[in-house]
């Protein structure tokens, strides 16, 4: 494709020379001279002069660049992710139900649906327009999932959850098994029924073997638009907010509250019954044991301030130089002790 | 259901009116003036004054209560777990085999089994009576299953591993993989085959894909009653006591020893060879790198008694001053330095 | 089998009676007198006197023993888990395609192939020789399967992947799923497309429930004889060596660089775009926010050099006394203060 063509494709701003073919995307380091890169990020423009790719896709107001064409445009990032599609074909789904899919006669299965082999589908389900539902994927009785629900093989939706609308759930995503709640009897641990569903809104994304528990009382909750990365633990009776992100193994205890616009980097956990507010940030492997204000960026076990953490850990790595001078000062101060 | 129905079911002693109906369970911050909810946990007790419940379940010597009834029991958490099943149904699996199921000739499936869809039932494998194993369950050769058996689908038990009673496996348990033990040949890595079975005792749950791997020798073991979370790793050749909890994302390294009544709180991590003492706690994100005493509470990483932890994490917040105090310490007492 | 059998077998020396019949293997302090034990580690050297095992494999230097055989042979480890093969029988999986598999018929499988119950191969698939593919395993449009492949009940392939000759996937492994990749779009999060390919060399094994996503442009790779244990995340785009481990619920953000050799511990996280150099080991639980040199041991979070870790965490414990030591200097070098 030409690079003119991308540029128009996106509605970019080009300079310099659009009749170069392109073949495909790649990262500033790794592309050859057929390929576009992008620079979202202002400290990896010094690569601009160094990459062998044809062409940058930039934001306006990028230095100008000698050798190398660039495509200017707003969140030229979101931009070069539409790039990749250009390029890329996914592996498309036709209308259509396997002959092996059991399929309750009381569900709905909304129009030009795929349902491929081994699907099982129980009774009282209903599954909007459009869906694609992939080999070996089980939705219990009584679920409710909107229009372009997505679920790669060996997803699992439980029963009574509901899902809205544009819902994906990548392969061995499960939706709404039991929470982990038990009541003390003696030494023993019983059992208590989960009855609450998992709900999850529009445009919410779960990715692969990662886990919505339901709930025992109330129910579970994940707001438009927030993406679950893998192998992240949402505990039962917890409420997410929208557009959040919950990066890879990420754990939420039981009845944890999460805002909109939260990130939880990778391995963090979140302890029963917290609040963390609208926009705050953990970074990796953060440990949260009480409520965090809006806007906080934390980071640490138990989570602080990160500013505050950076300090401390740096003090950190000299604190057997700080006691050796501490028992120093205290003999010099005090020679008889 | 009326509130005088309800005492009476959980055998709780009513105070105030009974004749008010009530549609279902709630906590004690959302609940309608409807529903019923409970105070397990004293530190909620002031609650008690602003909840819209109609009624809350309390122990025995809670204190009297203006405007909401009260249903007091000795372990009043227990009660309200029994309280919620009185408002939901959990779906009902009648027994039968569905024509899809594929079950080696050679298979004894007891009495009143409910097996599913696209089940797999290798040879030799034994499943007491009233089993309910749901779709896409895959049950490896020689494999055997107490009475009750309950898998949800995608559960896999591998070959030879030996289940109790009671059992229950969620969505995409893996009970039996084999253990990551590898020995060195310079420098890549041989397979040792895992040659010991998993084997869960009577009332074990295991939560969704959570992993309990097979041993390389000898067998990997879970003691009557112990309940594991979801995404939990239990390495090859580790042995958990009885009526243990291992919460969500906990791993378990190669041939650990964990007592009887431990809790491990969320993403704790225990190193091989560790003994874990009966009643040792570990609070959340705690790693263990060495033995824990019975009864210990111990946090952090590597972990310690929880008391000094909180006294030097609390101390951990100041480093950054102190090493500054050190500093201009050092610089009075020493002026030449 | 007797003893004498047993180290013809093995190519090791025998020392003592070779007569004894040994009929299994067993770890040396719960070996019984008909078992085969190992001493690999010289820490363990003392439980030789104690242990009940008919027999031991030692290295060739290892200390004469009175009263127990020892077999010698260099890397006696290694030749443990050879010998556990001699008393175990794993499971066989004879050639043959079940009926019930779903084979698309532009898919080329080898020959010998066993092919169980329920397995979907979707369009253009290529699998090499003697593979064994157990019942639920979904293999997607695209993918290429070398020789000997061994996927396990409810491993799934996507679309377009490659793997090695010898390539093991246990339960639930998952390879090709989407990545984590999202453009932020306001407060929304847009969809990036994975175009790329997760690709797996010769020899590797991905065990349970563990997830190698695709990439959003270039591809994801594990190098060749590198193992990955349960419940790990490979986030997209990134790179592993040869021969290196990644131990239970190991998270490697998106486009990091493992190297050759590396070991990396239980619940280690490694952040996004860093490189972890050949050799390089991090002890459990490990949070890798930065480059990490060829070789080096790093713990803690963030990860620094091992002894020195050590070093600050033996500190740590004392800064309650540290903190309480310097308010006393401070009020004895300046009492007005």
């Amino acid at each position: 494709m030409k690079l003119s063509e991308i540029a128009s494709r996106l509605g970019a701003e080009l300079v310099g020379d659009g009749d170069v073919e392109i073949t495909g995307v790649a990262g500033i380091e790794h592309a050859r001279p057929d390929q576009i890169t992008f620079i979202a990020n202002p400290k990896y423009a010094p690569l601009a002069k160094s990459t062998k790719a044809a062409a940058i896709l930039v934001e306006p107001d990028f230095p100008a660049l000698e050798g190398t064409a660039t495509l200017r445009i707003k969140n030229c990032y979101r931009a070069f992710a539409q790039t990749i599609s250009l390029f890329y074909t996914a592996p498309k789904y036709t209308p259509g139900i396997h002959a092996t899919a059991v399929i309750d006669a009381s569900a709905a299965i909304g129009d030009r649906a795929h349902v491929g082999a081994y699907v099982v589908i129980g009774a009282d389900v209903v599954v909007g327009d459009d869906a694609v539902i992939l080999p070996h994927t089980v939705i219990y009785q009584g679920a409710r999932l909107g229009h372009r629900f997505f679920a790669h093989a060996h997803a699992v939706v439980r029963e009574f959850c509901r899902l809205g609308d544009d819902v994906t759930l990548q392969n061995g995503a499960i939706i709404g098994a039991d929470g982990f709640g038990y009541a003390r009897d003696g030494s023993a641990w019983v059992k208590i029924v989960q009855s609450g569903a998992a709900v999850l809104a529009d445009r919410v994304e779960v990715q692969a073997n990662a886990c919505v528990d339901r709930a025992s009382i109330g129910e579970t909750s994940i707001g438009a638009g927030s993406k679950i990365d893998n192998l992240v633990q949402v505990g039962h009776g917890s409420t997410v907010g929208e557009n959040t992100l919950l990066c890879a193994q990420v754990g939420l205890a039981g009845s944890t509250e999460v805002g909109d616009r939260v990130i939880l980097a990778g391995q963090v956990g979140v302890a029963g019954h917290c609040k963390v507010g609208d926009g705050a940030v953990a970074t990796a492997q953060s440990g949260i044991p009480s409520d965090v204000a809006p806007g906080a960026v934390v980071s640490g076990y138990p989570a602080m301030d990160n500013r505050q953490w950076l300090r401390s850990v740096a003090a950190f790595t000299r604190l057997p130089e700080m006691l050796r001078d501490l028992r120093t000062l205290r003999r010099t101060t005090n020679p008889n002790e």
